[in-house]
């Protein structure tokens, strides 16, 4: 397959990040563009018409999901699509790439394909996806609801008193929450699922490397971890009397690093919240309560880590460990990513196979056995979900190549075998 | 000298005790009666009608002081007072005895005097003074005001936005603060200053011994220790990539807790405050800021521990750490603790010297060159500045009637020799 016709316009592609980083800016530079809020809804507007412009046939499901479509020069003929995607929302101070990304190089790929003369023998869907972020409730709202993955009640609950549900933003926008299954699709509507993502970790930049192809989506485990002391007069209470919590947390914290470190590198181990009380200069601290947050590709390595931590907690007095939550992991579709790889390959682009620590909307697609990958570029720094958000525009032109190529390749393949 | 005849009355100051505990109770069972309040004014006019009652005379200074004077027998004759007495407010969520014991207890033993048949040579004072616990701003601020010792401008001063100020709560109960200068007394009207007040801590509880007699209170250095690491995503950041601030602020705690503890029991070091940023479960620690008390009668034991950390903090990457403030100890009058002593030994009362690791208003004379003293009794479990704040009835008893016993001895010494 030659793709050698499909040029990405990088001018193009980032004046439509630059344009739409606009809405929701920040003083501090960052985004302010929560799923649904008035920022957001004026980015889908702008973003639609963008779509528009581009050639795309463009609708709105029940879900708010915005959904282009491309149809073979031939006309529509019923075949699955190739699609990709991501989405426009962002955390509450978020940066300007995560997700806008996906679909502006997805649009890119799109205008590029048909630029290039290439008669696909399928039509290319664009979708655009609502509340990945979660900032109702759970995240990947909109590819959830798609495929009818969605719990039940959790479009009417919200993450805190005073802040809205989708379920009333939907009515916000004049949708009506009670419809939401007819935002409901057909695995068999798709070939093929692709999202282009920033790494939001701070490995290809470290390797120097332009593209990541993802294996899959760890395994995750959150775990809640209270150390017990008691709390006393700093002036008036002797060492020898003290049972200090935070003392004894701190061992905890070093053990527990040394642990997941030891474990090698398929693990990583985050104690990200640690609150101490009563927290004053002068009382010796009487309980601790951190978070701990493991993630794997290997749920076996993930379960062995989390006995060994199991025991350095309950080695320590008056300490116990609780679990949060557990979340199984996605692998991503072996032959999608061969056919990322040889895009790759065929423009002698530097890649790198690697697992996503973060959860995407791409992992939905696998629950519906739909072959499904994702593709990474670095970001400045490692740094995402924060207003310093930044991506070389050359990678991200890197990016949307290969997306734009992996899609043509994948659509003159015959079907794919979805994982069993 | 024979004191056998001076008997403290358990029942009465029992009584005393529970009554007083009823002003500004809360659910908890605790104390809400902070200077000032309306629970404090009305303790107090309560106090001074059992002070009254006790056949003292009463007055209130410009400082809101009260001052209760019993002068011998004989009548007034202008020799210098052995004074007694404490503070009647409470911090925010307090128990019942810090501060309460003292001036019940000064008034016991005053009534025990009077009622003994003893014949004083000089008059005795008790004095409750005005937030000690600093809940406008600094500490011991009536003891301070008694000898012109307040720092420029701290009446005007609130610990918050929204807070009264001293200036502002005198104001309020109808005193000039314009006119504080008239509290001022001269330190010639003083032979003495005695002041019985719980430990605060669990020293005398663990040794099964009923009275402290206190050296000194303790040179104090408080310090923030900020830890600078480098955020990210927890799920995406490997674990050879990350500068994790919370993995090396644990270090640090560790660290701390072995220098102060391998120097010995001269000296308490604790890390009571322990904030962590971002705070979020899915995210690496960029920043901790903890603060660290040190505490010890000797005051190159404190540097040289200091430096120790200082070394530990300089040591580990991008930390470092400030002074917040340093206060000097101050050495209770030799004189006096032997008193105190011998009035123990007299009594048959067990007693330990120890030294104090919290401010009380009898710090405020020694800086005078009043010779002065403080006497502990044991609180169960060590616990003070809550609401379960507890001691034994009987502890009471015995640090009133050593109280009372020291008073009268000191009263038929001859002058004290005062620290120079």
């Amino acid at each position: 397959m030659d793709t050698s016709s499909i040029r990405i316009k990088e001018d193009r592609l980032r004046q439509d990040l630059l344009d739409l980083g606009r809405f929701g800016e920040t003083a501090s530079g960052g985004i302010g563009r929560t799923a649904l809020s008035d920022a957001d809804l004026a980015a889908r507007q702008w973003f639609k018409e963008r779509m528009r412009e581009g050639g795309l046939e463009v609708r709105e499901d029940a879900a708010a999901n915005i959904i282009g479509r491309m149809d073979p020069p031939s006309g529509s003929n019923g075949a699955p699509c190739i699609a990709t995607g991501s989405h426009i929302d962002a955390v509450a101070q978020g940066g300007r790439y995560d997700g806008a990304l996906g679909i502006c190089a997805g649009l890119e790929a799109l205008r590029a394909i048909r630029e290039s003369g290439v008669s696909l023998p399928c039509p290319c869907e664009l979708l655009v996806f609502t509340d990945e972020e979660g900032s109702h409730f759970a995240g990947t709202f909109g590819s959830r609801a798609m495929f009818k993955l969605l719990q039940e009640g959790e479009m009417e609950k919200s993450r805190g008193a005073g802040m809205a549900s989708l379920a009333q933003d939907l009515k916000r926008m004049g949708k009506d929450p009670q419809k939401i299954a007819e935002a409901t699709r057909s695995p068999s509507e798709f070939r093929a699922f692709l999202e282009l993502h920033i790494e939001q970790g701070p490995v290809l930049e470290e390797m120097g490397v332009p593209i990541g192809i993802v294996d899959g989506i760890v395994h995750l485990g959150r775990y809640l971890i209270r150390v017990i002391g008691k709390s006393g007069h700093a002036g008036t209470t002797p060492m020898h009397l003290r049972d200090d919590a935070l003392i004894k947390a701190a061992g905890i914290v070093t053990a527990v690093n040394e642990a997941v470190r030891c474990a090698g590198p398929e693990i990583v181990g985050t104690i990200g919240e640690f609150r101490v009380q009563p927290g004053a200069i002068n009382i010796i601290p009487g309980r601790v309560e951190m978070s701990l947050d493991l993630r794997s590709m290997k749920e076996e390595k993930l379960t062995s880590v989390k006995r060994q931590i199991e025991k350095i907690v309950s080695s320590a007095d008056k300490a116990r460990m609780d679990t949060i939550l557990t979340k199984g992991g996605v692998r991503m579709d072996p032959d999608v990513m061969m056919t990322v790889e040889l895009s790759c390959r065929e423009r002698g682009i530097p890649f790198h196979r690697m697992e996503s620590g973060a959860g995407h909307d791409a992992m939905t697609f696998p629950m519906v056995n739909i072959p499904a990958g994702i593709i990474f570029i670095p970001c400045v720094g490692g740094k995402s979900h924060c207003p310093d958000e930044e991506i070389r525009f050359e990678d991200a032109c890197l990016g949307a190549q290969v997306l734009a190529d992996t899609m043509v390749r994948l659509a003159f393949r015959g079907p794919l075998h979805p994982l069993p």
